[in-house]
């Protein structure tokens, strides 16, 4: 731990990569020359065309996007696509297919009904108390899209592999684990991610969108909750997020240069979660949540035998610099968010707490 | 100039206080003894819960509002509020007066005619390119409220006096003047302002709501474009701009204990522009462009004998570390724009450069 820093297992806003944080210290009173900080450029400036532009263009390298894809900074955080979406790419008449794996699946279906649209639920974990990703998925023939949430940060589910939703573009709520690992991007028409998990600070929300996608936003919206108003402005119709924007980059190019790419990326990320998961399988003290084939990488939530214990179980480890292994509010329990700026050490050290506290309390 | 910073004259995002961010810079590796940057820390924290709290008790403070104001604090800047005011205060069947002072005006009342609601021009300054404030005000008898802008960048124009609106609701964008000067409240129905001027970072809209006007709501409106999501939930019905909200905080911290209120900012301000006024008044070199009652004290934009002159006055001032003195890109000429955190010493810098500047080349 450096400067007193804690282990940090926060669900969102999370930890970063300390390089990021030193960095953006460093040169908080005078960004690249420029006699400025970050936070007092201006938008229009050639310092922050550079910033934006090589965020967009490290985001189409990491995910190897096809030129077909358009990368859009968007305030409001995922919440604010829930109605986007429909909005933009549900035309009137049309259905939208929507799964179901728990708490934002919920909020996103409910915003289309607000707006008066259909939806039809292809596919639910609703009846086991979303502990796993639903398999048998019923798309409606003339859906406009299929919506998705790959990571479920309050039950600790992930898709292991998106659905083959056979041609009907997929629409992908992806704010708690991209850039986590590698994945084919062909069949999506929009992939948004809220950065404060694993590619930021909270304040911006990633928007990746297919130029096909596009063509369906209708004229009449406001300018601020139109996806064209981003494409043909470079996300820049107002002022953006400029230090938030910033932030991402330094994260991207910290995935990219120093960690080196999503397959690397990947490989640790399924290392940090295989020495939790293993723990619980081979314990009867800590017991996992989900179900075992829908098991997240990102939030590992788990219950120990009683309340009591779990109270006492996230007070020692506070104690003992570990933060953020309370469960949701809405659940109880614990989890520990593992995401990308975590590094391996972090969790090596949990591991160890962990078992030194089944030891005294077992 | 401290490390080498340069007199920042930027429209927006602009300067910020020195101290404050030497503070966040001293701190943003471990923020209040959390262990964690203020990037990192969860925004349901008593750490998060503190700064929020704080920056809404300074402003309401500041501004010396009563109980009846909820501060909220909505991403999307100004340009979301141009939609979300008629989505949430124009009820069916009513309308709205604005007052046109320029393109943010303009702006706001296209976003009323894309939602399909009626708007009345309530007076324009558009016969002169928008380079006064006007006073004959004809309301109509049924508006839901009077909107207006409280100071246009662009233009260089400023209400130093708001309207009488005889008890119908004002709204007004303060996005470039809040804080400024101290004011009158009661007659306002929301006050609204994108903190990327005089209170903040980029990122974040600060948004003072009269609890009369959140009965106005309706139903049926996506979650992230409703006020009432944001006064019931303090704002965090999903995760906030943590830095963003934290840095206003310490902007709000450094008016009211550095500065010493709104009556000494003011006072700082009034002698600020009057330095520059006065030169464009004993000189026939340069020349403003607003109306002398409409001026702005936050925005002083002028012009030189001719384009070739303006560009060699941008230059030359660059190459003396004065940044930002161009006008904006749809009207030409020079602004500079002197909001609270760019001190008397900028400003008696400039003076002194631009007297030498003329005697070189008038």
């Amino acid at each position: 731990m450096t400067q007193n820093r804690i282990y940090n297992f926060n669900a969102g806003p999370a930890a970063l990569p300390l390089p990021v944080l030193e960095e953006i210290q460093e040169s908080f009173l005078n960004f690249a020359g420029s006699g400025m900080s970050i936070t007092e450029i201006s938008h229009r400036s050639k310092w922050f065309d550079d910033v934006i532009n090589d965020a967009a263009e490290r985001t189409k390298r990491l995910l190897n996007l096809d030129n077909r894809f358009k990368i859009l900074f968007i305030q409001g955080g995922a919440s604010m696509q829930f109605c986007m979406i429909p909005m933009n790419l549900l035309p009137e008449g049309r259905s939208a297919d929507y799964v179901n794996t728990g708490t934002w699946s919920t909020k996103a279906i409910k915003e289309v009904k607000v707006l008066g649209k259909n939806v039809n639920i292809a596919g639910s974990s609703e009846d086991k108390n979303f502990s796993y990703i639903p398999k048998d998925l019923q798309f409606s023939r003339d859906a406009a899209y299929v919506h998705i949430t790959s990571n479920n940060t309050i039950k600790g589910t992930q898709w292991a592999q998106f659905p083959d939703t056979q041609g009907i573009p997929l629409m992908a709520d992806m704010s708690s684990d991209i850039m986590s690992r590698p994945f084919d991007t062909a069949p999506f028409g929009v992939i948004y991610a809220g950065a404060q998990k694993n590619i930021g600070p909270s304040g911006i929300c990633m928007v990746i969108i297919r130029d096909d996608m596009l063509e369906r936003v209708p004229e009449n919206l406001p300018a601020m909750l139109k996806y064209t108003t981003y494409s043909e402005k470079n996300s820049m119709y107002n002022t953006p997020p400029c230090f938030t924007i910033y932030t991402v980059q330094l994260v991207l190019k910290w995935l990219e240069e120093t960690v080196g790419g999503l397959d690397k990326m990947e490989e640790i990320n399924n290392k940090k979660a295989e020495l939790l998961y293993s723990l619980f399988d081979s314990s009867s003290f800590y017991r996992g949540t989900a179900e075992k084939d829908s098991r997240s990488k990102m939030n590992v939530t788990f219950r120990l035998p009683d309340e009591e214990l779990e109270k006492a179980f996230i007070q020692k480890a506070l104690d003992n610099g570990f933060g953020g292994l309370k469960g949701h509010r809405s659940v109880g329990g614990c989890r520990a968010s593992i995401y990308n700026a975590t590094g391996l050490d972090a969790i090596e050290a949990l591991v160890d707490f962990m078992k030194t506290f089944e030891k005294n309390n077992g």
